[in-house]
């Protein structure tokens, strides 16, 4: 016991500075919130200088001396590592946070924030006009800026450690590439073998009028069944689908529909409610801290595609939902044979746009950035050599090329962020998936068994238990470990892709 | 010019912590107005933390010694005062409230708002049962506490005085005593005559069945035309209505709909209409700053009942809308005439309960609770004796009594909030509103006439250029006396409501 009377002063001085940046970044995502669904068009400029000024209080209480101390000092004293126990995950979280934050100077921190805001509008320009010369200059700028956050964070393989760091903790640019590596060719053999199988999928079905009020009816109707509780959550629309957190018992998503395309906004709902689901399973022990995060972007991933694509592009969970759909829209679906929905839905076809491929090719758009923009930070490729660099990387992995810059190299947001080594987490999120949901198998039987009949209470209080409880308190590899038995592979995944398009294009 | 290059170095930094506290306070508001609209029911606690912890870096901001010492310095340095003068004004304004955030202790500031919290409960549990001991013990505790708090701002006539300050700065208890000295008697006497005028007025019409669609387009309708810009606001549901600036372009109020009682949505939403359309004015000089508020509350409240009162039910109003009002209900009103109507939403009847005042009896509701609150805070009033004052003093001013305390003693919420001096901000914003209209009437003519013809572009643009533009840079007396050469008077309300009701009423 401490003099002043509590059992640990130091750490109940670290949770009061946690529980504050906490409540600040909750504040700022519902200010994001609220701009990207109800604010007035009017107050952009004044909503964009508050979302600034949370944030920055939000990094002042992270990187300020007075945390640093508590932390290094708690950090000295705690001699014994026992892995599960929530102060020690606490401390080593806000440790690695704050070195990050102190490390790298303010100087940078604006500098960063200023080039990518105007990138992001060069970004813009450069689409519209399909041309990349117009963003070039931007990305020079904004690379070298990278480079040198990179090395104020400090890295030892590679830079790009770094920077993936942010996004996939305690995950290092060797570990994707070699899982990566295991990954490509399988997903380029399959891809080949499923062109060359003769038996095409017809889609057109979903390509009719869906009047977007039932489309919203339905989902809303499946988030209510797969566990979404909407005393704790909201749905609404926005231009960009998301799921953000303002609070252990506030977490929401975000969608939008497309009256000429149905599963946009289904799927698009399915995914944000698997982000959702993990936020709002978050344990009581780490509720309101920083460790009710996700483990990283990938497992929150996986989180998003085990509900939107293992689940939600299953014929089990269409055996369960598609007669709902059909009295949602009897005039478009009404006759329609179950089998052939769920063929429409899985059809695979290797195209140009990552956020429309397919679950089979969609690792290989992710391959393509990976490589190139660890080739921009390791300094193997120049920016001028972007364009050409990606259409040869297309061609070589899809199979098909670009006609222009914006369904090209020009079609993602990330890189005018400035958010290089985001794009894998995105793959590792599948990977994740499969390989959790082989563990899930092991211990409740038949995942298919389950959501055929309905049964998504087990599925949930499944992941609840095992991955959504502990949040960030594991790092990602503890995590998949504990479930698994093994580090992150791609095998699962693999055989989960195999196992389920087997079928599908009769392959032999 | 300063050695750092700026003309006003000083200024710059006080600015700057100005910038700093008035974005916390509409990133609170917004966490507010959400709140009480969109929030999911479960969100409640994590959301008050975080409106505390927002409002308390407001405050921190206010009463920091850093800005204190660049106050005093500016205050110390500036011998001239030259009214009008923007960066005077604010200084005065950062001055004012900078000194009476460090007088008070943050023991009390705590002490008063765990109290309130816990009072509010105590509140509604004894207004459910309809009994006032369940809240005496609470109401006592935080009168002391504003006994406690008044002492500690300091005050010189009456500790009133330093709790009305807080909503009607540079206005003194003896002040607001003599105006309503002068309004009581003649309200009571109007109230008399109209009561004995033997012309009862029908209002049944107005208790329909008012489908809430049709009530919202109606008020969309007239929120357009009287220059609220939905770019710069919203209006949606809550259960109290109110207006709230989420920024210098993003003001948004709510309203409340009553199926079974028309009135109850349309002035609900104009009322709310008339606050935004003061914090939608201000000008650009003050945007953004902490002058960006209104005069105080009495000058807001004036702005709300200008537009619910003397624009919104009048004649000369409903002659340009009541066409489009039966349109939107032709079951209800086709056929019913006109001046029926306006008479209906004018009716005169002394009641029990303040919100659901007529615009006579309104202002005695006030006065009782001023001349108890006042005896309350002086101590010439123990709260064991409130609710026989209450009921003796609404038989004495309204000549009805309360059969219990609900709709007695208990019926507003304000004072379990340690809100004392609040309510005579009610009354004051009748008679500023009324004062006003004269002003306006001198320059464009009939306000009628104006209003009959639906040229609220000529009454906004009125309101803003002599008004709004200057929000909290003039005391309510300067702004008062620059518009009407004098300090508030009473008589314009009183001629006003004679003018107005004689020929409802056939008064003498």
């Amino acid at each position: 016991m401490a003099p002043d009377g509590s059992a640990h002063p130091l750490l109940d001085h670290i949770r009061e500075h946690d529980r504050r940046m906490v409540l600040l970044r909750h504040s700022a995502a519902l200010l994001h919130w609220d701009q990207e669904t109800y604010m007035p068009g009017a107050g952009d400029t004044g909503r964009s200088e508050q979302i600034a000024l949370l944030e920055s209080l939000a990094h002042e209480e992270l990187s300020s001396p007075a945390l640093g101390e508590l932390l290094e000092q708690a950090n000295a004293n705690n001699d014994v590592s026992s892995p599960g126990n929530l102060d020690e995950a606490l401390l080593r979280e806000l440790l690695r946070a704050h070195r990050r934050a102190v490390r790298v100077p303010t100087r940078l921190v604006e500098e960063l924030a200023r080039t990518s805001s105007s990138a992001q509008s060069a970004w813009r320009r450069a689409r519209e006009e399909a041309h990349f010369a117009a963003f070039r200059p931007a990305l020079e700028r904004l690379l070298s800026l990278r480079r040198e956050y990179a090395d104020a964070v400090g890295w030892e393989g590679s830079p790009y450690d770094a920077l993936l760091d942010e996004y996939e903790p305690f995950t290092s640019t060797s570990e994707v590439q070699a899982v990566f590596d295991e990954l490509q060719p399988r997903l380029t053999d399959l891809t080949r073998r499923i062109a060359e199988s003769g038996r095409p999928v017809n889609s057109e079905i979903l390509y009719r009028d869906y009047p977007v009020e039932a489309q919203e009816r339905f989902g809303r109707r499946v988030l209510k069944a797969v566990g979404f509780e909407f005393e704790r959550g909201r749905l609404d629309i926005s231009t960009h689908p998301f799921s953000t957190a303002l609070g252990a018992d506030d977490v929401r998503i975000t969608t939008r529909y497309n009256s000429r395309f149905l599963p946009s906004g289904i799927f698009g709902t399915i995914h944000e409610a698997g982000h959702a689901l993990y936020e709002l399973g978050f344990g009581e022990g780490i509720r309101g801290s920083s460790l009710a995060e996700g483990a990283s972007l990938g497992i929150h991933e996986s989180q998003s595609r085990f509900w939107e694509n293992i689940v939600g592009r299953s014929l089990a969970f269409w055996k369960q939902f598609y007669p709902e759909l059909q009295r949602c829209f009897p005039a478009q679906l009404a006759g329609f044979p179950l089998e052939d929905f769920y063929r429409a839905i899985n059809v695979v076809q290797p195209s140009l746009i990552r956020v429309e491929a397919d679950e089979v090719t969609y690792g290989l758009h992710v391959i393509l950035r990976f490589e190139l923009e660890k080739a921009l930070i390791e300094g193997d490729l120049a920016v001028s050599e972007l364009p050409d660099a990606w259409n040869a990387s297309s061609k070589r992995l899809l199979g098909v090329e670009p006609s222009n810059d914006a369904e090209g190299v020009l079609q993602d947001i990330h890189w005018s962020m400035g958010a290089f080594g985001y794009f894998p987490t995105y793959a590792l999120g599948n990977l994740y998936s499969a390989c959790f949901t082989e563990a899930m198998q092991q211990e409740l039987g038949s995942l298919d068994t389950l959501v055929e009949r309905g049964d998504f209470a087990a599925v949930l209080d499944w992941l609840r238990r095992n991955i959504h409880a502990t949040g960030r308190s594991l790092s990602p590899q503890e995590l998949c470990s504990q479930l698994t038995g093994s580090p992150l592979q791609a095998e699962p995944f693999l055989n989960y892709l195999e196992a389920k398009y087997t079928p599908i294009y009769e392959l032999s």
